[in-house]
C-alpha cells in the first residue's frame, strides 16, 4: 500500500515535470546561462578627414544641416553617419593579418554626450571561420563596456543570437579607432 | 502482475512525452502565445526645423539631390533620413521624467504616401529598468498601429525577442511627434 | 526487492532524461535543418539618377564628402546610401502585379569592390501574405549569392527567423537592379 502511494507520488511528480518541461513557451533559466560561443575579436576604424584618403576605413556620409562630410561636427558630432569597412584581427595590431571585415555603419545620437546606434557586420573568409555575424544596438561610446545584439548570422554563424560586448581599446585624435568585441552567442545552430 | 503492468504502461507513457519533448525542433504554438513580458511607453520626437535647435531632438542628416536637410522635403519626404534621441516617458507627457532614451534612425522611404523604415534602441537607465531593447523594421506612418520587430535586448531584456506596436498619439505640424509603443515580448530569458 | 530496485531505476532514468530535456540551453540540431517555410520573391530597383524620376524607386540620400547625391561617387560608389520602395513580384517581370514592397536602404562600405551593407524590410498586402519580413546583413553584390538574416517578421510572419539567399538576377547599367530572393525560415510560429 505504501509502495503503491509512493509510486503514485512518484509518476504523478514527474508528470509535472514533464508536462512543465513540454509545455510552450520553453522554460527560460533565471540564472543568466552560459554562451554556446564565444570569441574575441579586434576592429580598427580609420576616418576619412580630408587628409587620409589612402588609409582612411570610413568616411562621414551623412551630417545634419549645421555639419559637412568631411570634418565630424560639434555638439558631440550630433547627426553624422559614418560607413565603415574595417579590417577584423584577433589581436589589438592594426597591422596583423585580418580576418575578415566589420561592415556597416554608426551614426553619432545625441548632442549632450557622445553616444551612437550601430548596425554592421562581420564578414569572415579565413581558414578558421567563413561567413557572416550581423550587430545591431546602442552604443554608448564613453561607457567602458556596452552590450549591442547580435541579430543573426550566417554560414558558421548560421541563425546565431547573442550580445556583443563592445570596449574601445584605443583612439587616436578623431581618426583611429580600436574596437575590442568580446561575442558571447547563446543560439547555436 | 497488474500494478507491474500499470507501472510499465505508465513508464512507457512517460518515456514517449519525454522523447516527445526532447526532440528538436522546438514544438510551436499554432494560436498566438501570450507575451512573456508587455510593457507600454511614450517617446517624443521633436525635429529641428531651422529655428529650434535648443528643443530639437532630431535631424534630418541626409536627403535626396533635391532636398536639403533643414526642412523635410516633398513627395513625402521621400529619402529624409533622420537621427533622433528622444525622451521615453511612461505617459503621454513630454514633460514627465523620462525612463530613458529612444535612440536610432528612419527613413522616409516612399514618394506616394508617408511611410518609413526605423531602426532604433530604446536605452533604459532608471530604477525600474536597466539595458536596451533593439528594434527594426518598416513604419508605414498613416496606418493607426504598425507592427516592427524587437530584434534583441540587453541588461533586464538580455536576448528579448518580440513585437512592438506603433502608434502616432499626437503631433504637431511636422515638427514634433508622440509615438506610443506597445512592447510584447515573446522570447525572455 | 527486484522489482522495488527497478522501478528505482526506471525513475531515475526518466528524472535523468527529464531533467536533461527542461536544461536550457535547448539541444541544437547538429545537420543544417530544413526550413520550416521558404519564399522565393524578386524585387526591382530603380535608381535616381537625375532623369527618371517618374519611374525611380530609389535614391542616393548620402554620400562622402567627395560625391554628390545625383550620381553614385566612384571608389565603388563607396559611402553612398540609397534609400529605396521596390516592388516585389513573384516572377522575375518588372511589370508583375506587385505582392507587396521592398523598403528600407543600403549602403555602398568598400572602396575596392562592390559591397553592401542593406536593412529592410519586405512589406506583404496580397490576398496570399500580410505582414512583414524584417532582413539586415551584408551583401557582397558581386558574388553571384549571398546569405543575410532574416531578423524578425510580423503578421503572417510573426516572429520569424531565418537566412535569405539574395542574387543578382539582372541590372541595366547603374540604374535598374532586379534581386532575387529566396527566403528560408527556420523559426515559424
Amino acid at each position: 500500500m505504501g509502495r503503491t502511494n509512493n509510486f503514485s507520488s512518484i509518476a504523478f511528480f514527474l508528470l509535472l515535470l514533464i508536462l512543465g518541461c513540454s509545455a510552450a513557451p520553453i522554460p527560460k533559466l533565471r540564472a543568466r546561462p552560459q554562451p554556446c560561443k564565444r570569441m574575441v575579436f579586434y576592429f580598427h576604424d580609420i576616418i576619412y578627414n580630408g587628409h587620409n584618403s589612402k588609409n582612411a576605413t570610413a568616411a562621414i556620409v551623412g551630417s545634419p544641416a549645421w555639419g559637412n562630410r568631411t570634418i565630424l561636427t560639434g555638439q558631440n558630432h550630433f547627426g553624422n553617419m559614418v560607413v565603415f569597412d574595417d579590417p577584423i584581427t584577433l589581436d589589438n595590431n592594426l597591422h596583423s593579418t585580418p580576418v575578415g571585415r566589420a561592415q556597416g555603419f554608426y551614426l553619432y545620437d545625441k548632442k549632450d554626450i557622445f553616444t551612437a546606434w550601430i548596425g554592421f557586420s562581420f564578414v569572415f573568409n579565413s581558414t578558421e571561420h567563413n561567413g557572416s555575424i550581423n550587430f545591431a544596438g546602442a552604443d554608448p561610446l564613453m561607457n567602458k563596456t556596452r552590450d549591442i545584439s547580435v541579430i543573426g548570422g550566417t554560414g558558421d554563424f548560421f541563425m546565431a543570437r547573442g550580445i556583443a560586448t563592445l570596449s574601445t581599446d584605443a583612439f587616436e585624435g578623431e581618426v583611429y579607432f580600436r574596437l575590442r568585441v568580446d561575442i558571447k552567442l547563446y543560439e547555436c545552430w
